[in-house]
């Protein structure tokens, strides 16, 4: 990191990273083609034979990366070395501010029968109906410490603990599987014990609060965890970033490693429409594509083959901007087959003038990537080669 | 390191290391095809089949390696670990001997106007007027301090401070522009204060005594530096290593590694034939070409070319020899579209009895690498290759 810290010049070029969420897949069963591989994408195609592609471990070869950790490589952070709560990503990204005191968590509403959870996400309930549970939720009080309760996405919520002595080394309520009872919260060190308290505490009183409840009448609570303290890439790289994404976590990350998160509708086209109006700005543009993890999540081959088609369709209004340094890849893979994150390498493309072009690739996708000229890599160092790329990076040694 | 320290053992095989200086390129504009890719190579090219092919980063993915690192690199050493300063090497390859307490840097004639420099490099002055000059600069004398001043090549050369107390911790006097004054040097720590006076003192004394010259007027000073502690390449890998190369930095280099500079003529025909008698008294050898990195850094593309298809034509002389390993690559990218090192990685070929055979290329080149066998790798892992094919490395465990 601090080779690049030492490197990194400023100069007039713009940079833009497109992530979609979870892009690299597996074969399907039928056709030996992954998601990517199957989707018409004749704009990435075209790109791939004209960019030095390649592709990327989000942590290490055989590591499923979490979001978290997923992004911080693709910023350049080693995801090993700074460990981040995704309550903390999730408060950041609902604008709540974390103090050094303040400890966060993450919930999902869940459906609970005879105390075994049955459904972990509450059937997915619309984003109203988790806002009027969040407020049922913020009833409860618990003496000595202040409790904010905010509604994220569908099931999903926030709460940050505010008061004197918190730590954040708890474990989950979250069993991660159904047909299972929500777990002991525990504590992992001295310090988290106050902590581990006041969670089970209101992990009881909200079954309590939510009993009248016919979907949602449980919460599950996950990823407690302090507000890192981290070096921004505005210090690290001497750019000024920027943030498009439509989903309050990654929109916590960026923020979190000092990016400016842009407001932005919650479409494609729109997503596009904002960088284009900021493009003069900023020089580093993060784009986030959620649809792409959910489907896979879901196991919708077909839906993430759908989901990488529009972003295809947009690929030309990126370009029509000009950037100088133009990256399109995943933060990790999220194969249909599996309907869920994994550990397979993601495939990327960077295209800028200064780079190599792998023009014996005919598409843009995980076989071909494998040929490409980057190789296989570390998704950390795709911060160093985008950098070098816009010619950022000053001489190492004489 | 130690890895390889402990494995090494000896035997009678022969390795040669052929580095042509800023190999690697960008396309051109027109074809498509980079610098190596355009030359007919057809030596290289028919060895690239029969040959373990790929791609080197110098350092690391994206940082552009100065010549220093780039080669410690090829010879094993972590570049990030060892930094040399510039004015070292050149001294060292002009033969001055560098006590412990002697600092060492570089100058370039340079040509201000108005106290500002217009010509960097003194429109590259021949190296017999480089001699002239440094005469006049010999008579410069700074109380408690021995100077000696040595013309390297064209408008550089090299000075080394003796002295007590010196230390090599001071800042460049080179702004790096053009249009820019010289700067005032700095110490980067106390124990260099006195070095950054008396370097101030030289300058301001420089100036004077190069008043009168119609071109080269200034000088500028970088690269400060004192003799690194380094082990050499015999004592970890128990080879007697030979170094045959017409630059001075790349004698100065290989000198301080540990390795014997074999005197040469200035020809590639004359740098082959001192290592074809040469060939029985050592284990390694590192052969350097100059003139790939000169040519890409003045953008002259065809100079480029024209210079690897010479190298080409001496390929049989050197497979003649029989070399146990023969590796053909870059110390790093030197592209004439960018004028400049580059991080882009440097294309490798390695053949030896005992490699595996890239069968399926049809050239050496940088498409056709980055699809060889040895992937991507890093240049300082080169070595322990080389090492492996020679069956210098005993196994590691049982």
């Amino acid at each position: 990191m601090n080779v690049l810290k030492d490197l990194a010049i400023k100069n007039d070029s713009k940079m833009v990273l497109l992530v979609m969420d979870g892009l690299g897949g597996l074969p399907h069963e039928d056709t030996g083609l992954t998601e990517l591989e199957t989707a018409k994408t004749p704009n990435l195609d075209a790109l791939a034979g004209q960019s030095s592609c390649g592709l990327m471990h989000p942590i290490m070869p055989g590591v499923t990366a979490g979001s978290g950790p997923a992004h911080l490589g693709l910023f350049g952070y080693d995801p090993l070395e700074h460990n981040i709560g995704r309550g903390v990503l999730s408060a950041l990204g609902l604008n709540l501010d974390l103090g050094k005191d303040d400890v966060a968590c993450r919930i999902n509403f869940a459906t609970m029968r005879d105390n075994k959870i049955v459904d972990r996400r509450a059937g997915r309930i619309p984003t109203e109906e988790c806002a009027r549970l969040c407020k049922k939720l913020s009833t409860i009080e618990i003496e000595g410490v202040e409790i904010t309760v905010v509604p994220e996405m569908q099931h999903r919520a926030a709460i940050v603990f505010r008061g004197q002595g918190l730590s954040g080394r708890v474990t989950d309520s979250d069993p991660q599987k159904e047909g299972l009872a929500p777990l002991k919260m525990e504590a992992l060190d001295e310090a988290s014990a106050k902590m581990a308290e006041i969670a089970n505490t209101f992990a009881d009183r909200a079954k309590d609060v939510l009993a009248d409840e016919p979907v949602a009448n449980m919460i599950l609570m996950r990823g407690f965890d302090k507000a890192p303290d981290i070096e921004t890439v505005g210090d690290l790289y001497k750019i000024k970033a920027a943030a498009i994404a439509t989903y309050p976590m990654y929109r916590g990350l960026a923020k979190l490693v000092g990016m400016e998160v842009i407001p932005t509708g919650s479409t494609l086209e729109s997503e596009i429409e904002t960088l284009s109006e900021n493009f003069a700005d900023y020089d580093y543009f993060f784009i986030h594509v959620k649809y792409t993890d959910s489907s896979g999540e879901d196991g919708d081959f077909d839906r993430k083959v759908k989901v990488i088609e529009e972003v295809d369709l947009v690929i030309p209004s990126i370009l029509e901007l000009n950037p100088d340094v133009f990256v399109v890849t995943g933060d990790h893979s999220t194969p249909a087959a599996l309907k869920s994150h994994s550990w397979h390498p993601v495939p990327v493309l960077l295209h800028a003038k200064t780079a190599r072009r792998d023009s014996w690739l005919s598409s843009f996708g995980e076989g071909q990537c494998a040929q490409g000229s980057l190789g296989t890599f570390m998704a950390r160092d795709l911060m160093a080669l985008m950098l070098a790329h816009a010619q950022r990076l000053a001489k190492f040694g004489a």
